[in-house]
């Protein structure tokens, strides 16, 4: 069974437990609260050196960070993944997006909005920046839904889960999805694929982990 | 053959052909000057709504964009890709740590400091930033680097190629690789592997395509 760290908060830790809740793969939780410091402790650090969730055991002692990666492990072999050597290179391309254009902004601006007392105080300057970056990649997402349903091979993939996790807090972090019409429409689709949970769903099988241990229960 | 849509000066475009040098591929370059708007042309805003290069034409009329998702799908299959589900997802991490961790901080210094006359001087406040989270990226990396000649599958991959594109140039935007000495014997490494060839390297089969079109010789 997979063991996976995660930040129930974090919309990068959340796309993981996406992908495996849609697969009902079962797994094992270990909540690592970034904002305590868990991610720092030394212990994490061995397991992950950029201190970051998520992060997957994929096997005894072996772990694999970045949330993109992880969803492309588990889901090779699965409906998630495209079969076309092209359809593949497009989800991927629809990742990489992801990770430099819209989880930057509005993943920053979410962090810093909805998780961090005070953080709107603190980021006032760089919160304009997020807003405009935001904004243009919202854009090419909703172009590109106006003749699409999802965004490769026609059907849910995991370039969908990776744009879902932060796009679904869009509205948390002072961005308005009203003139995003097809964007709205596919967050819905994606809700209502068999196998969906919210971003507060809870696998039964979660540990916490103050101390950084692999606390299991 | 393959049409590629580059800009000389670009690292993400660089990656792409830096990859088929080493895969001894032949292909079309077309160069699109960024900073002369080239990208942002309607005929090329038809091809890659994101307005940016590279852009690979997979099929006519069918474009893959993102550097990496480029890398990927060029080097299935090759000794570039690994073989392995646990290694290819390792080069992935590696590939997405660098588009969120790497590229937006020496890549937007190199930009700044390397492309645009008077850059450093409007970007003043952004470059601290830049170099502080580009020395953090890179220190990620010299650790890794320590204990491995390359960054996955103990070979020459895409994840080598993904990160090397903005790191060999991590001195002509003020950042400084001598506290670094496994990043700059990895360097060194990428460039004995057979078919290197430096950014400044064009293709035989090169076109101007200035106004947006694709004005092939």
């Amino acid at each position: 069974m997979y063991k996976l760290y995660s930040m129930q908060r974090s919309g990068n830790s959340y796309k993981v437990r996406l992908a495996l809740a849609f697969l009902g793969m079962p797994y094992r939780a270990i909540e690592i609260d970034i904002l305590r410091g868990e991610s720092r402790t030394p212990d994490f650090l061995a397991k992950n050196p950029s201190g970051q969730v998520p992060l997957l055991e994929v096997a005894e002692g072996r772990y694999l960070a970045e949330s993109n990666a992880i969803l492309w492990y588990v889901a090779i072999g699965t409906s998630l993944a495209p079969e076309s050597r092209i359809e593949r290179a497009e989800a991927l391309q629809w990742m990489f997006f992801e990770q430099h254009a819209l989880e930057p902004n509005l993943g920053a601006a979410y962090f810093w909005l909805s998780l961090v007392r005070g953080g709107r105080d603190l980021q006032t300057h760089a919160l304009e920046d997020w807003m405009e970056r935001g904004y243009a990649a919202l854009q090419v997402m909703e172009n590109h839904l106006k003749a699409h349903a999802f965004f490769a091979a026609g059907q849910l993939t995991v370039a969908d889960i990776a744009l879902y996790g932060y796009t679904h807090v869009a509205g948390q972090c002072d961005f308005d999805l009203s003139t995003f019409p097809s964007i709205q429409a596919w967050l819905r689709r994606v809700e209502l694929e068999p196998g969906f949970v919210p971003m507060d769903w809870k696998p039964q099988d979660t540990a916490r982990d103050p101390a950084g241990m692999t606390a299991e229960v």
